[in-house]
């Protein structure tokens, strides 16, 4: 165990996710079991710049491994993207005797981590923290599990209304750049389509999958859209598209919105979280920096930070193939 | 108890709403409890007019307490506002042996069942199922309490990500005419400000209220909207002038759409449905007709469905002080 | 409004329940609305004897509406039931400057804040928060509604398994005394068979129903049981004596226990807390006292609390009739 | 693909999970998917003896992939034990046609399974389906993640009311020989302490726990018990035993049960069910038999059917130790 590591600060940045909290609390008791002091760091960079810390024991995290958002509240900061607010920042966490950074996020927030590591080599651990999916170096993010659920049960309320009216639902759920929510929630909830970044459908063959939906006997459909998908139109276009050419389809369109953020981790993520929070911090102990946290092939990994922010992440294709055959 | 009705016949008609399928088993039970007949009428008043009929016996409402929507799916029907559509439906329910009808909608599916009453004499009773609470003669439509809930849920989603950022969010609920869902869901789910049809805050106050609930250290806002709101603005709309009036505050829009309509009923509004479904059968049987079952002031009530169709129900002015109170 | 009354305490006592929070809540800001002080006391009588008091403000109170539990503690105090007891608590009142006092919980601390208020003339208003709904005075307590839909929800569950294995399973809910439960979730559960205090089926009738119900061809049944039935046998014993005499079933037991009080307050139970939480201190601004807020009939009412304290609460026998014909 | 496989017929047995459903749905649909006809049996070997099978095609499964429980029913078959039943059974399968055989259940069918294989040729593939997580050949059975999240949720529930109280709890969840869900649902749900078949903690040390826990300002307490914990002693006898060694502890006991079954299963669940189920059907059709398929290091993979009933699961230590540092 490293002998320099005394005091560890705890942030979380960008958009926030479900397992978050579980992951502060894991942070912040397992310094608290190592004999080692811990800072929670207010609103991300931002709050690091504006010296907003608090010391936090193992009592602090009470009661909040099943709580959605974040206690240590989330934003993104403007100043810390110029090399004086990063100073500022270092000279606040230096003030403080803290010694090295557990920083909860996704992409954004680990290449600020790494710039401020460079600068100052100051000790940094990332834990992957969106429902996006879409982070190298983990098959799973905190919030991703909570949030396939979060859509899946909305979805079926839907289904109960569109399959009681013979309706056709275009459902759009987040995932600008990767549609791993789009197409684990869609063969979840029984879509009959599934549009996501990855693979441009096509219009022709949406109309055609919908038409042998119908031929086929379904009397409702559900189509599962990203917010970036290929083909390029928004769901309200598509629905206008659709009606164009099938008239005989009533079509209603859902954006599922800000509510996939929130909500209750599932135990999936609060153990996610418990596991990576442990990690981040034994790893900091054990001198390392530099590493991003994860979960890859059911064991914790240590990923290097710069290529956990340069890595892509692939939708897996025999999903859209299982998605295929099960939606006939 | 009448001689002569032997046969009942069940439908749904209009928008889905929880609570429907509980109502339909409590029908067909309660004929069967009675020793007489009963037909499920697919698709509302359209499948009347195609004869789309299904006998119906305890056994065939098994496990359907429980779930969303309708099994005897909802449709709306231009042909029977029609005269001859009607007289087929007629002749179709003649041919069946139904001889009376409990209809399970909204204030569209009475107006028709009146209309098929005077011209046919033939026996109706409604049972007030819709989101809305928008029903004359009844406290509660079934399925207003299941989407409160379900509006409540999502908002407490919402929260978490609303104040790990310090956000405003405007959340649009169901409710063209009525705020009954945006006002009791907007206190249940502790929004600063609640917009309903019923009055008109005026974009002023609005602004007023935003900037004294900032003054006072909340750190995120929830506005719930009414679809139907007074101000007359979209939930957008609203976004965009409040972000030019208040540039301090990052606006976000949710609208909540059609899983309002959907999921499993809440027990209250199973039980409605159970309690309202044997009175509707119960009062065919007296022999009497042209009435909407309700529950009024803890008791289930019969109102005249010319009443319940002309009657318009109104929010609980008191509901609105109590929000102002406490939302402060 | 009374000139009398500058700061109100407020307290939590008895066995928690859903919507104590809310209560809370709403009693904090209704204060601050009127511009006058509030003082949290924790753990109920006990903390009151201790000074374990707190100013609380409007921002004391956020995100809490949706938590279940009570944020200020419950406890059961025996030294309240001293005199001298009562006199430290009174004595701490008076130094903290409190001179008036809602209490949140069930008879039995309705009664201590009437012997409390006969002894000191201090003014007192009852809020009824418990899950059993067997307070005289409303008709609907806190937790009530909640604790239905957790009951519900859970027997959902348990039916999944039930119906694919052709069981019969026994379910013990909350009800020492009263089968509000039992009789509502029962009916929302859809549950063949209730057994409540009010009324003595007697085993008889339990085998002949269970014998009609497999008769019927229900592949499997559902027998709620309120804790303290009338028939006066466990569920074990139950479930011993049915398989005794039918050894065709495959009997299982659930004893759904302390679950039922916790979880997030339903829509229902949030805004009935609102409501109650501003009439309490309204009542007590207006110069009264020995009360308790309720809602009977659709309406925020007040109580004498003596006359809650005696007064007992039955179960709409029309209710039982309900579950005999939708068993069916 | 083999020409030999026309017809595959595809049962549940054992105790039922969730994600049957989804699964048997992904059986019917693959194998219209590979234009071959399907069968689903009823009641498990028992339907297979008695000749309760029904064709299958791929609306037969429409709007079951959210249902917990199996459509095709469980049950438990002692003739199946007897050569003479497995004659019977296998007589059926021939007069059916049905040429290939998909049982989704735990280790007890996959016996069943193997010996059935191993007398007529015929072949076979096991979907693993359990709530208890304990076969091997598979990182997650189908449902184990649903109850994972059944057992959190109710434990929240608990705590709200343990935390009210400040009482300690022993809640025994689902695990005679497996200590899967104590260990991840109690790291979840954020427990003191675990007790799980695979340790023995010893009283001593659960004292000693129990005692640092208060020590440490813990002001409630959750301790999850598996059914076949090592310690030996049921979660009532703990109570007892802690309750004289620790009189301070007012104690509570909640069994959970039956519902850890049930319940609409979780996104996770149902993705498996989908891939599992495609990939038994094109196992069968690449020519293969008696394989389990399962989830291995984030892929679908395929184990001999003899492994998967000899090996034995292990939970993972490095969870103890988590929970150990977390529960700090």
């Amino acid at each position: 165990m490293s002998l320099n590591v005394k005091k560890i600060g705890v942030l979380t940045s960008g958009g926030d996710s479900p397992g978050m909290n579980a992951a502060i609390r894991a942070v912040v008791r397992t310094c608290a079991f190592h004999n080692i002091e811990c800072a929670g760091v207010y609103r991300g960079y931002q709050g690091m710049i504006e010296g907003d810390f608090k010391e936090m024991g193992p009592r602090s995290v009470n009661n909040i491994i099943n709580k959605g958002g974040t206690v240590l509240k989330s934003a993104r900061s403007k100043e810390f993207m110029t090399e004086e607010g990063r100073k500022k920042a270092h000279a606040n966490l230096v003030k403080n005797n803290i010694d090295a950074l557990v920083v909860i996020g996704g992409n954004g927030s680990f290449t600020g981590a790494l710039l401020f590591n460079k600068e100052f080599n100051f000790p940094v651990i990332g834990i992957p923290g969106t429902i996006d999916n879409d982070i190298f170096g983990t098959s799973f993010t905190l919030g991703y599990d909570t949030a396939l659920n979060t859509v899946v049960e909305v979805i079926d309320k839907i289904r109960d209304t569109a399959s009681s009216h013979n309706r056709l639902f275009f459902i759009e759920v987040m995932g600008r750049d990767a549609g791993h929510i789009a197409l684990n929630a869609g063969i979840g909830a029984g879509a009959e389509e599934i549009l996501i970044p990855e693979e441009d459908m096509g219009l022709d063959r949406l109309l055609d999958s919908l038409r042998k939906s119908k031929a086929s006997g379904k009397s409702s459909s559900i189509v599962v859209i990203a917010e970036g998908d290929k083909i390029g139109k928004s769901a309200f276009e598509l629905k206008d598209y659709v009606e164009e050419n099938m008239p005989e389809y009533d079509v209603r369109v859902s954006i599922l919105g800000h509510m996939q953020r929130g909500g209750s981790p599932s135990c999936f993520d609060r153990v996610l979280a418990s596991r990576l929070g442990v990690k981040a911090v034994e790893t900091l102990l054990e001198g390392k920096s530099n590493y991003m946290v994860g979960l890859i092939k059911d064991e914790i990994t240590l990923t290097p930070l710069e290529q956990a922010v340069k890595g892509k992440t692939q939708v897996d294709k025999e999903l859209i193939r299982v998605s295929d055959i099960v939606s006939i």
